[in-house]
């Protein structure tokens, strides 16, 4: 990898048996995993007439696809839609950023639904699915789209798909650590997605350092167009994080509560972001960078406290600050990440994932470890912390505790794991390419000849001025 | 059509007085027919207090809208943005693909609401629609946009407008006869929708073959950024296939099941999509055109089963197929057809819909034919298939073989009605462009002076010949 | 503003300080003022319990989040996806469009929060929120972005953020005395947000009159794919304009019904609207701006009436209408308005709101004056108008009375507002830019440098190597 130029040039990054092989094989070991253990759960089998008798149900608007399709449609978009497009972003790079996010989720999600499965959904040997599991799976799979961020643009899609298989196994045993054994609530991911995402994919990138990637500088860029193409995938994300906190929060108040605090930080943040972006900049101009990516801040960092008592105030409050911590983070912390840590992250997570997640593990620390019973009511309370059974003796200040150790159980996860497969990744026999041509289509891809420049804008010699 | 160049020029595309006479004196038609016709359904009707008690209902939530109306909304943006913008990929016929797809959707919405409603809604001379109309007319003017991929930039405005007036006609009494008649179980229309949709579809590009067509060859592809913004189309289409398949599925478990076997579906024909892209392609580079339109055909492939205990792994079995067949269709179909069938099928609708189509429903048929009352339980199993009144002797291989009788009918309403509609818009009355002027916009829309050319790609001394 | 050229020049455009000054202490103010007033509502609260047994619920479906959270995320999808793309149209203000759009809404969603809920969630000095509030503070910005595209290009992001402020407040003032003092029906706001947003902009910009306007002329037009952008909001606003005029409406029916009424609409008005572009060029060329706005006026006419029972045919009578009248407007009035009156309405808000808002406003008058038990039901007349208490003698004709005082208030406000407002932007300090740097992204943004143009248009001799 840190070859020079003309070595370089003659890495083989032809995927033509590699990628077809790893596809096929995991297609066909999926089916027979899947014929062996996934089935629908009670709410989605042809049996729902009579479980419907022994719940007590009286209509079918009581199937939980009715408390969760909307919210799981809206978590889809921003998968694939929302990361997808957030990537476009690079010049010569949008066909990979659309493209090997939709193969590595594609992919990802399927292995999530046997992951989470084992640990979440197993019963009689065999695994039941429902509405609730595709969220789940789809948000383990959001993980992965968050370390692709700091890969973007250098690794191959076999590599790609090696570190999803990877990641997602850790994903779930990690969340498994988190929700089961430390009994730890984290409904939107602040911990579990975003923190162990992001830093397990910074540690990816560390270790796939690549030292003459400024021979690629040249296509580490925007363009005008390419900027809009991005800001499709912001705002999607923007728009739909409130059902991404919500999702598989409990029926009723959680969910809407959820709902409420998510959609007050995250039009917080949108203020700082514009707010610093402008006045970090020598002639206060707004920076896309920043808008793209800092505005979002403010979902990640109520992930967890979203479904408490956090308050529409505390969340303006939770969201301004994550807006200006991931702003400063771009104008800063990159370049110092960059040329110190040698960490080069293609898309700036840090700045969006990994501060913000640990912003979100810190608040929904403090939040559980501050409730009261006369806040959350006294059933309310319960509910709110599911201090039932083993757990009916926690008291809020111990659950803050046991919060607080998710974020340290979460970063080692990501590190340890992340140096692993970062090392796993590093093996010349996955096909990425030279480092002259990272962030290129090119490589991976037939990109059309861009005959629009014959036919529409002819030769150009002078570059446009600048007003 | 067959004319050579010069006379080509000659042909009269002005649409002046043609589009506007043919819109105007339509809307004048729908508001008549509509006056005469159409009235809100009981669940939509002021006098829904009274109907509440009369049906017993308890709550407002038990309105049909609140089970269907997330599934409706996804299905509009898989019509208007799924279809629109997948055939923006063409250079030079974004607004064409976008426009035009508008256009004949929002007639066609309007007429399939009186058809569909004639055939299952009439009551006392009254069509009663609700929000299960709304989404029914959706998925007719579906099989049409189905058909414009075929003839995507070879014909005029009116010759779509035509054809969708008789395709939606065609459509509603195919429907009527494997609903009604043949009481086929097809909840996301493998048949109705997209094997008659596209062998439609194809049939009348058949006839309305241009041997010349090469001459505006240099328009047929992409651009960089047109293939982007086909991914738009793509993506939500792919994202949103779960709502389409579920969308009037019974209440329960029939919904919750379809989008779960829908979601399978997809998630497997992403990774055989990718994998034979790039197996085929000698330099094993991955292909836009594939991943844009074979990862869909999962969707269209379970539409037929995916209400039926298909299971989990069955949903991957058929992903991963019609994965493949499609890709393969691309590479190798594709050519043939335009070669030696004279069908130029722009879009590659017999990849994406027509052989999926068919698969869909041939593994209806085998899932209805080998469905039981284990599987099922016994009510689940009457619910499923409706095996009530006139056909509660039904067994499911008679059932089974229904079903196939479905495709047989489908496939015959196609050939005969596209023949007859092909020969209808093969008049010289419609303002169809000449072969040299094909994939372009200039020829129907204010196409803007890419100025953008001048101030930032410099001079462009030809200015594209108007038409 | 009206300096000459060389004196434009020298406008002081740069944001550095003053953008970020407001920003933040507005998010202070915010935060300040949302902890002193604003709380959870019952249904979001964790007490929802102890609510759900003192309501007699027997289920959390019941809560009023699952009837209107698949609304609401529509409606946060046309603010800031639907109006901030449609305004994309500009070749070099895309990040303008989408970049301000974004900041003025999610600015003025917080303190519509407020403004709405001292008038109308206000309870034991506090303001008690839910989905229903997250709406209405939507809708109240959605009037701001209308007045935005009145000016856009024209002005610096501080003014925006100014109008934003004083626009709200108006908003929810005139609000109030429409819904409170003369209780009247506007569920899709034609009056209290198109007539009220519209007509303040156009008031605004009319203030804000730019002589020389025509110096930056070559960029107020679109490039190819800014029209394509364009179209993405077109569309979202298109297909989710259903869920826009039925999301605040009474659960069950009322719900339903707007839905219905507002596809018809919709459906309509894009036939009479392709008819009439046509028609008016001379060519017979559909125009992108006709197809990009006037699509749309069909949502906005049946804004008051869908919840009422104006019937599917009356729909598309609305819709035809206000499709021609929007169309009729973008060739005719708009020129008039900028050559006669000073109104320069950069995208023609004057033909997709304010005309259509006005007829909206008068089918709804219609509509309510001619409502009879015998079509409504005894129950559902009294529901439908909410003829109860203080209102329980209200007759229809009275309604409909009442519903023309309605449009006339909201013009009054719209124009008295709209002059000081307009006034208080025409002070010197707010940083807009030179008339001949209007529509131009480089004064306020980063924008990248178009190597695009370098690499892959001018000459391009050597195709990147292939790896």
């Amino acid at each position: 990898m840190e070859r020079p130029r003309h070595q370089g040039m003659a890495k083989n990054t032809c995927m033509r048996w590699r990628l077809p092989l790893v596809c096929l094989l995991w297609e066909v070991a999926m089916i027979v995993l899947f014929g062996v253990f996934v089935r629908f759960g009670a709410e989605a089998d042809a049996h729902w007439e009579e479980e419907k008798r022994e719940m007590n149900l009286t209509s079918d608007i009581e199937n939980d696809f009715y408390f969760r399709y909307p919210s799981f449609q809206d978590v889809h978009v921003m998968i694939f839609v929302g990361f997808g497009f957030l990537m476009t972003f690079l010049k010569r790079y949008g066909f990979g950023a659309v493209g090997f996010n939709f193969l590595l989720a594609a992919f990802g999600i399927q292995w999530a639904l046997l992951m989470q499965g084992w640990f979440h959904s197993f019963k009689d040997g065999k695994i039941l699915i429902g509405v609730e599991n595709l969220i789940n799976a789809d948000f383990c799979v959001g993980s992965v789209c968050i370390a692709f961020g700091a890969i973007l643009g250098k690794t191959s899609p076999i590599q790609l798909l090696v570190m999803t298989l990877f990641q997602v196994t850790l994903f779930s045993v990690n969340e498994y650590i988190l929700l089961n054994l430390l009994h730890v609530k984290d409904a939107g991911g602040s911990m579990t997605i975003h923190t162990f995402g992001a830093y397990f994919g910074l540690t990816v990138t560390r270790v796939l350092y690549r030292p003459n990637l400024e021979q690629s500088k040249d296509k580490q860029g925007s363009v005008y167009h390419s900027d809009l193409f991005a800001m499709i995938g912001t705002l999607y994300l923007w728009m739909y994080w409130p059902s991404f906190n919500s999702a598989i929060s409990d029926h009723g108040d959680a969910q809407h509560r959820s709902a409420i605090n998510t959609y007050c930080s995250l039009a917080a943040c949108v203020l700082t972001t514009m707010a610093f972006s402008s006045m970090l900049q020598k002639k206060g101009k707004l920076d896309m960078v920043h808008i793209q990516n800092a505005t979002l801040a403010g979902g990640v960092a109520v992930g967890t406290s979203a479904e408490m008592m956090l308050t529409p105030y505390g969340s303006l409050i939770v969201g301004s600050i994550s807006g200006i911590v991931s702003t400063v983070g771009y104008v800063y912390f990159t370049p110092f990440l960059e040329s110190r840590l040698h960490i080069q992250d293609t898309c700036g997570i840090h700045n969006l994932h990994a501060m913000p997640g640990l912003i979100g593990g810190i608040v929904g620390a403090i939040t559980a470890a501050t409730a009261t019973e006369d806040v959350y009511g006294k059933e309310g309370f319960i509910k709110a912390f599911d201090f039932t059974g083993a757990y009916q003796t926690r008291t809020p200040s111990i659950q803050g505790g046991f919060q607080a150790a998710g974020i340290v159980v979460s970063l080692l996860m990501a590190f340890v794991g992340g140096a692993i497969v970062g090392g796993i990744l590093k093996l010349p026999i996955w096909g990425d390419a030279a480092a002259e041509n990272c962030f290129e289509d090119e490589v991976y891809w037939e990109v059309p000849e861009d005959e629009e420049s014959d036919a529409y804008h002819m030769h150009n010699p002078d570059k446009p001025a600048s007003p």
